[in-house]
């Protein structure tokens, strides 16, 4: 970095400007598990900062990268080219107007704090990724966080309404309004929802919120093998029966669990958890069509929480379960892929087939109501040639997937993790065109450089 | 028309292409009555036809615009730069996906026969225009449609997920995938909706269903006055009681109503119209708090509906009101401005204001639950120095919802009605984005050109 440069901006931010070791190395990482150094960290706490900060990075061509809680899967928020981190944890206020049904916040505000202060005056923001107590509402916009009630409720896009951005020439811009509707000129905020940082810096977000479902009631249901557990879910959307939750876990995670000290009845070869929100009294008399449909799917035992603490749980040993299967190696490619919902047994077939074929151990669990499985490769790093043949596992997953007319990533976005998977799913043009895109908002290439969108030429 | 241009166009669609006086005459208006006669009339069947239309177009430099029913109120349809009138009607099938909640159709499907097809399996899809016995799903994304049921369900850009799209050089594309998760690239999908057919030509949709809510129950509540009625509508938002339509009409519209011969009991200020859904025993006792609360805000008169047929009586007395408030006057400007629900009081007082000033006609009737009053301007045109007033009148209504947080359109879109009120809403430098968008799309400017962006330097 410049001499010039590094006057002005420590002018600017005072001590909120770090080159420290020690704060380049807390900013050089996220759940991707790799480390890239950035060459400083800026933390920000007005959008004006932002602001002069992008206006800074521009005039002396210095990289940019938005930073939240840094629990993205994708390496997101990893400095690929170097340059800034702009960590935004600092601008984390959160205001409900409890009038008209929305929350404004800064984009460093804790998804978990979203939720408790719509709670407080009983609303509700649904998305609900494993990472949220932690995790940011400008990291989850910036990914498009998904999480268990996306089964029912959708992802976080369905809930950005507007959107105020920092513009990589410096400009501040409002993208939608915090309105049900609005129709006037084009629809940009969706735009940046998921587009990682590579278009604008978010500094501000208004968020839909919806009346709190007066209670909700959960269950777990254990089948005989992955693919009953896969056709049950399959039956339960097809029947509209509409869970506001629904996870599957395969055996790999159940032995996990059991390894850890959890209690799970039997030795059933995948488990469902699901639950069902609304109106108190209808709660259970939904839980039971259900298990009926079930039923005729392999159920083998059915149990129903008690309470709400009981309730919780189920959820809990749910969000436990990312970080509880590192015993089966010491490193995870963590996939998340989606197909359509009825092609769930097809989809846990075809992982079968892919762990015969390679001897890999995958282990799936995750979103099966909204057709998002997490598929994990399992290994040790260090097992003579080993990456290429989990290198040729994901590839086979991924080609299978975008078949099927699914994705290749569901909620955790592509960031670096899978560039090299996105032509599976787009041809050339489909790449260009994003290109173009990405060139009217940032014709410097300065925002969240290197993310997204493989080099242009076929180079792998 | 080029005499190589029609040779060629003629070639491809033989007798679906149309130069006949009623053939332009036909596809000459919307329901912003004004007529805009088009060179010709193309009406093709397959996606492939629509992209050897738009090729010959660009080769030929002839301005192409796509059609639905042509019952949109901005005069989106109109072709203001004449060239060729896209007619979509033709490509009509509805193919629902019962398994994974997701209807598909071509672009000139009627909206209400994507209802039924949904319903007939137990189905839904919200969005329900007040044209939507023949609105076209494909009219209804180009405009972002809204109607009754947004209240509690959002507008048309909620349910869409994917769309196939023929682009300005003729490239037949994809944006989005039929999944409840997708974050694999930019999420340009949405970029399409609203956009007035201004990017692309959709030529294939799909749409998110969701489970049909096992019943629904309405009720007329009579007030004192607009602005009680207002109060209570903020009122119902405010505690969260989320009614699936939540609709007003004031003074004038059941003044209309009475003289047509529908029965109104008593004189009352304004009425709302209320229905909630889902579990059938559940719905009397929604309706009593929401009544409830009313009583709080000069509650007249309440009457819940008996049966169905009574249910939806009310919502064909709702849609009948556009049409009928033409006793008002030979000319009508049909606003459809949002405010943020609880500035709805606010609205009315100023509309009152308004009438006050301007001693014009301004009816208000809409979808109040969220927010968007069709205020409408009504005049006979023959009289002297009316169009001035009503100009002056409506920029006056335009900056007060501005100010208030609101937008200039919640679902009518901006075509050219209201093109000339976007700079209350939108800076020189949000514009020139928005162009700069429409340049990445089509570059040549022959998909809709004059619509929607006012031109860039002020000459109004």
């Amino acid at each position: 970095m410049k001499e010039q440069f590094l006057y002005e901006i420590k002018k600017l931010l005072k001590q909120r400007f770090r080159d420290s070791q020690e704060q380049r190395v807390l900013n050089s990482y996220d759940a991707m598990n790799r480390m890239i150094l950035p060459d400083a960290v800026a933390e920000p706490v007005t959008e004006e900062e932002v602001a002069s900060i992008i206006m800074l990075c521009a005039g002396f061509r210095v990289p940019v990268v938005p930073r939240g809680a840094g629990c993205g899967f994708s390496g997101g928020a990893l400095p690929v080219r170097g340059g800034l981190v702009l960590n935004l944890s600092r601008m984390n206020d959160i205001v409900i107007d409890r009038d008209n049904l929305v929350a404004e916040a800064g984009p460093g505000a804790v998804t978990a704090d979203v939720h408790k202060a719509a709670e407080a005056v009983n609303l509700f923001y649904p998305p609900d990724p494993a990472s949220m107590a932690v995790s940011t509402i400008g990291g989850n916009i910036a990914e498009n966080a998904g999480g268990p009630r996306a089964a029912k409720y959708g992802v976080t896009k369905e809930y950005v309404l507007a959107l105020r951005v920092v513009l990589a020439d410096g400009s501040i811009r409002t993208f939608g309004r915090p309105l049900r509707k609005d129709v006037a000129g084009y629809n940009l905020a969706p735009l940046f929802v998921g587009s990682e940082g590579t278009l604008g810096v978010i500094t501000r977000v208004w968020l839909k919120l919806l009346p709190k479902p007066e209670a909700a009631l959960s269950s777990i249901l254990s089948f005989d093998t992955a693919l009953s557990a896969a056709r049950a879910i399959s039956a339960i959307v097809a029947a509209g029966l509409n869970p506001s939750r629904l996870e599957i876990m395969d055996s790999f995670c159940i032995q996990s669990l059991k390894e850890a000290g959890h209690n799970i009845d039997g030795d059933p070869g995948a488990v469902l958890m699901v639950e069902v929100d609304g109106d108190a009294v209808q709660l259970p008399g939904q839980l039971n069509r259900i298990r009926e449909v079930a039923k005729k799917h392999g159920l083998l035992s059915f149990r129903q929480a008690g309470n709400e603490a009981e309730n919780e749980k189920i959820w809990e040993l749910r969000r436990s379960l990312s970080p509880i299967i590192n015993s089966f190696g010491d490193t995870k490619m963590n996939e998340d892929v989606v197909v359509p919902r009825s092609g769930i047994p097809e989809l846990f077939s075809f992982v079968e087939q892919l762990r015969k074929k390679s001897g890999l151990t995958i282990v799936c669990f995750g979103h099966a109501g909204d057709g998002n499985i997490h598929v994990n490769v399992m290994y040790n790093a260090a097992t003579p040639d080993i990456e290429e043949k989990v290198e040729t596992t994901l590839h086979q997953l991924f080609e299978k997937v975008v078949a099927m007319g699914g994705s290749i990533s569901g909620e955790h976005g592509i960031g670096i993790a899978k560039q090299r998977f996105m032509r599976h799913q787009f041809s050339e043009a489909e790449l260009a065109l994003m290109r173009r895109i990405k060139q009217v908002f940032d014709p410097l290439n300065l925002l969240n450089p290197g993310k997204i969108l493989p080099e242009p030429e076929k180079t792998e």
